[in-house]
């Protein structure tokens, strides 16, 4: 047993001083967005302008998708059966696994993997792709149930156009999408998984917390439907992955 | 049993196409900062300038408090069980009741009951005081048992006045803590959780939201906390609440 | 903050020993059934012969029903998103709250404070109602949205009958049981969760720890959901509480 | 999507009537064991004399083990943050990962893929060894970090000579046993996960289920830590894998 007294570089408590990866937390809150102490505390470094206009997109582009992700439906299923909100979201958490969430984990580590086998992404996405097919996998991180071309994608892209934002993993992801869709003859376009699993590959972070971007963004959208639940609904009403009616805000614009 | 269609007023799905309280994620992505699209979610609105700035505030304030919080522990704990990112956090975001964040819910109740009932907050204090004495409780929101003042509420309130947002709930905190004060002859000062309590009262969040900002934030912390442990421990040490060491980055200043 | 030396009052673990309440736990492997060990662990003796086929009648009746509970669904849900069994379990354990398994508790902490008032179990249960009609509430315990009488509830009595095995608080749920019936002019029966409360607060358990014995008894139909769910169906399928069809072994006896 | 009607092979609903793997609850209430129960619950049928007294001792075993092990302990900090037995328990389960519990399903994998290659369980031990050793792996259930020999494991290979159970996977769990101490020359034991994961295998059940029995078992002790801190400790208090002092009842016999 671990007879050493533990030890963690996150964050240092002292009476009157809270220090998080050596910044003094009064002056990340005067100077910081809630999205560049995010980027701090998992990457250890504050963002370039570059990467926290990235993270915020990152961030915001998942927040929420309605109530038929298992997620929102374990919140809901949770907070119904008369428990707090904490338990509610924890239940929601719960279900970001391989199936929900994880492709951004295995599509960043698979562009991670080999995007140092070279220069030209054109090639390292053909040999990836023949590897793959080879392993009888699908490529994770691509295609989605729902949209056809997902909007969150292509603006993703853009901001990181706008932004002079992308690295080699985005141009591979980009390069696998060609491909994909020369060889199938039909568009199977980048899903919102893989976009971010390409920006944070970018950004230099590792693989491994790919799935923590998407919990604490829909971590939010998880409280917004338990607060629903709780606030809206009876306890212990049928909930279910079923047809259902959006009556909220109708469409409007940003000003 | 519901025989009717569920209902949700938070976001619609439609193929191609994703709206949060009717507007389009593309550009909330564009536009908005995730600090921003959480203030929307959760109120129904975007935010103006300064509650932007404030909703900022509030989520950095809480990001982290090292390692001994029950939320860090526990998330440390599941992870060292040989358990995904997933589990880990919602083991933490479970810690987080009525003792462990649950001050800030209760204290937006009472300012919200209290400052209601009047414009003179120093006479409101007083009967607030006087009530919570009879009944035996304590104040919730106020002191704190390791900083004897919360530099996180200093700085919060110094936001508050530059971006010049303050209302009556955190002025009625002010008139609380002046009393507590002058009563007991020693500082009982408002801590992070009272001032959080005052300003999402200021915004209008209605309190049984209150830990919600809490969960959002923190949920940044605990994945750093689970991927500490996950990528620099071995499972199954012995993990608790004693001593430890920060070796993380020095003190630096944000530039 | 505590500083003694932390207690317990559970086992004692020495190397090659563990003991339970006193107990060594080969012995207990030996001589004693699980439920038997469950009430010692609980209750903090050992059961009587009454007392251990009362508990084993209290944790089979919960075991399981169906997919359509709360519980049930969660577990399925947190499976279905890609997560090992535990995770799966924990999510179904967090939705047994206040409305779900709720009942056994408050049901027990009427009865335990009311039984307490006399030796005429009629005239208090005239009382109780009419106290808890002042309040506007329903009676926990009683009546079920599926089955017009509970079979559980027939069956639990009975064996109590049978073991000679009844006290006031088994009396008084029954009285109420009448004096419902009697005033409604239908029968509002005496459901599983009241059966438990009352038989559980005639062994002299604290109300306090009702959800227990629903925890750990469905916690075996729920690792039989979250074995069913992960071996039988594909990650992320449609789940809810909709019309379903079982496919299992046909009506037998037990012979 | 799924369209079908979703199915289940475990328990069928109807007005009046529970059937579990079909039979009566109330028939099994009556006549069963709740460890009989749970047999039946993840195996499909009803056990024989053998097996019913080897589930109870199975699920004896592994009731509890202390205040130190990570279930416990991520139980009490849920608990002590001020939130319901249902809450502490999900987080007590939640940790029981691939390193806490995980022994068992891993040691039943091995011992069911490799009992089948033959009946000389001494040849198959010996290639068995060799393989793990040239993956740089350690061989699952076997050594335990306090007991030398685990107390339960003697007792439970004892039982199952007592009914006349044993089986393939139990002599080539013995062999490796034997084997390991050979080799080394210091006795490597076959601990509580690895005793199980052999009767368990004996018994029939996929080892996909092996966490499930530890899960259903620890539940109940779960429930005695959760309630302990609940009513016997202040919230936020202090908690680790410290030293401790049982202070429950001493020794004692079970008469």
């Amino acid at each position: 047993m671990d007879k050493d007294k533990p030890k963690t570089a996150i964050t240092e408590i002292k009476p009157g001083s809270i220090r998080v990866k050596g910044y003094d937390i009064t002056e990340l809150m005067e100077k910081k967005s809630f999205a560049e102490v995010v980027f701090l505390l998992l990457k250890g470094e504050l963002p370039n302008q570059a990467e926290a206009k990235m993270m915020e997109a990152v961030l915001v582009s998942s927040v929420d998708h309605g109530i038929t992700p298992p997620s929102a439906l374990a919140t809901r299923v949770v907070a119904s059966g008369g428990n707090p909100l904490n338990a509610a979201i924890a239940g929601g958490i719960l279900t970001i696994g391989d199936s929900h969430g994880g492709a951004m984990e295995k599509c960043a580590k698979i562009l991670q993997e080999w995007a140092v086998k070279g220069n030209d992404m054109k090639a390292i996405a053909e040999q990836l792709l023949a590897h793959i097919k080879s392993t009888g996998m699908r490529m994770p991180g691509f295609g989605h149930r729902l949209h056809r071309t997902d909007p969150r994608t292509v603006k993703m892209f853009e901001i990181a156009e706008k932004y002079d934002f992308s690295g080699k993993h985005i141009q591979l992801a980009k390069a696998v999408e060609n491909k994909l869709t020369t060889s199938s003859g039909k568009k199977l376009p980048i899903n919102v998984d893989g976009a971010i699993a390409a920006v944070m590959s970018d950004m230099g972070f590792d693989w491994r917390i790919g799935k923590g971007f998407f919990i604490i963004s829909r971590c939010a959208g998880l409280v917004a439907h338990a607060y629903e639940e709780l606030t809206r609904f009876k306890p212990m009403r049928k909930l279910g992955l079923t047809d259902y009616e959006y009556d909220g805000p109708r469409e409007r614009e940003v000003k």
